[in-house]
């Protein structure tokens, strides 16, 4: 639940005379994200989503989060388009931030995932996947392989505090991945946190994407592998293989995947879920007692960790 | 900032289904509100908020609350429609809450009260007074002052850990507050909690009032004090003499205040004032760490209680 930067009448009454989308009608914060302050505002064009980002986000990184984000919209992905100013650009200070406007996309998060999600999700993750081949400029992924061994660091020192041996499970697990993380997959540019509340179903059908700022260029398949973790685990922590069936039946409908692809899902899947381990552990061990977020509890993506150690092959994820 | 209560996409489709308002669009938690759970919902014939009322809240309470809103927006108040399902009713289960569905009213509210603020802030209040008169049920005021002592008995054990003498100084004026506590004048039902973040402004006009759900039936007076302290003082608790007598030229060219409501302005903004120190004392000594709601500072209404206790009579607030 975000909204970390409040933003006076006057200013944003200001911000507004920069765009050309009508006058006020509506200015509320919005309770979901947790990197960013989201605002609804509604103005007498239409309904809009003006972000203000905060400090965890480079500022540098911004112009290619967008970018992308055009290009995916302009490529017939429904994702919300930032909108420009009257002056061309789709960045302009607010409040002591920088800020943007971005078209407002229509859709609910499935609050609980049915086998029913996973098909057009993994569509809609393909579709991703194509859409952004011609962005030209790339981004490397900070959350990539290269940056868990140096996270992993920061938090041994009281991994145990979370549960006892944790420390140790995880830098063996590290290990093994590293060493056999595959080289040579297609590459291109992946959503990265394709998580449920990052997309919106109405009637049934899949409405929208959201959520670039974790976007980067990284491995296709990898990206598949962090929604094989989001999307196809039960509150338990069992895996469901149907719902991974129509996640990959979702995907391989507009993209294919090479034997490469597939037999490198274990090891993606086991990076994924480190991945989120890692971040969720350093914010649990870090985000002080009354901050505005509660951390999400690091065991959560263990489980889904030790689930894909044990994987054999892709036939564990039911290819 | 507050969504206390997920709601499922399938609860809240079935939920949909018992109104006439059409079908669903998008449906975002709101980062307003401290009591309950709002979500800005959207259909297809337009724009609604969606509350769920949590435990604070007596649901015995809320047909009240909302046959008095409905009653204010009959009676030309801009404020939240509740709005009745296809049964007639307006208040249903949802998620294991009892929830609403409202109109939603456009306009912003002012992060920076300015004096042109206060002048339609006072016109509102007196409006919302006439209008309530002819609404017969009654509902006491639980935060009026026979509710002072009890709260204060709460937490007068731990008052000095905000600070030493805190709570001597408290029962003092609290005592002198009650001996004071005018009888007679006028009373009717008041909102209560008229705080800017409960006032949209539009285009330099007052568009709505929300949030009615500490109403009750009271000293009207008494809801003129609770605007003085909630809109007249600045960041530094300076008393702005300029906000209040705007204010009260907006009230009075609605309703008028006689001779002993005037008079009583002094203790009746000691009282209010009493009641957010208490409130708030109880809630920053009683939240635990790491709650979704950050609580407020008490000691910014106990400088404004001071204020109050110098005042001589009304002409400290420029009548």
């Amino acid at each position: 639940m975000a909204v970390y930067t409040e933003v006076t009448d006057e200013a944003l009454a200001a911000f507004l005379n920069l765009y050309d989308i009508g006058g006020m009608v509506a200015f509320r914060g919005i309770a979901e994200g947790v990197e960013n302050s989201n605002y609804a505002l509604k103005t007498t064009t239409g309904d809009y989503i003006l972000t203000l980002y905060e400090k965890r986000v480079n500022t540098d990184e911004l112009p290619w989060f967008l970018g992308l984000m055009e290009h995916l919209a302009a490529h017939g992905l429904n994702c919300p388009l930032p909108v420009r100013g009257r002056d061309g650009g789709n960045l302009k200070p607010l409040a002591g931030r920088v800020a943007a406007i971005t078209t407002f996309l229509p859709g609910v998060w499935p609050r609980r995932v049915l086998v029913e999600h996973c098909e057009p999700l993994g569509a809609a993750l393909a579709k991703l996947h194509l859409a952004g081949a011609g962005f030209a400029p790339t981004r490397a992924n900070a959350l990539g392989p290269l940056g868990w061994a140096p996270l992993l660091e920061k938090s041994l020192p009281r991994a145990d505090e979370v549960m006892v041996g944790l420390g140790g499970e995880l830098r063996a697990a590290l290990q093994a991945i590293l060493a056999a993380w595959p080289q040579g997959l297609p590459v291109g540019h992946i959503h990265a946190d394709l998580f449920p509340d990052n997309v919106f179903f109405l009637d049934g059908k899949l409405s929208g994407l959201i959520d670039f700022y974790f976007a980067a260029t990284d491995i296709y398949a990898y990206d598949v592998a962090v929604c094989l973790n989001a999307w196809c685990f039960e509150r338990d922590f069992s895996f469901n293989v149907t719902k991974s069936q129509a996640l990959l039946r979702g995907y391989l409908s507009h993209r294919d995947l090479n034997a490469a692809e597939r037999a490198a899902l274990p090891v993606l899947a086991q990076g994924a879920a480190m991945r989120f381990v890692l971040t969720r552990l350093y914010d649990w061990l870090n985000t002080p007692a009354g901050a505005l977020v509660t951390p999400k509890d690091p065991m959560d993506y263990v489980r889904r960790l030790r689930f894909h150690l044990q994987a054999k092959s892709e036939a564990a994820y039911g290819l």
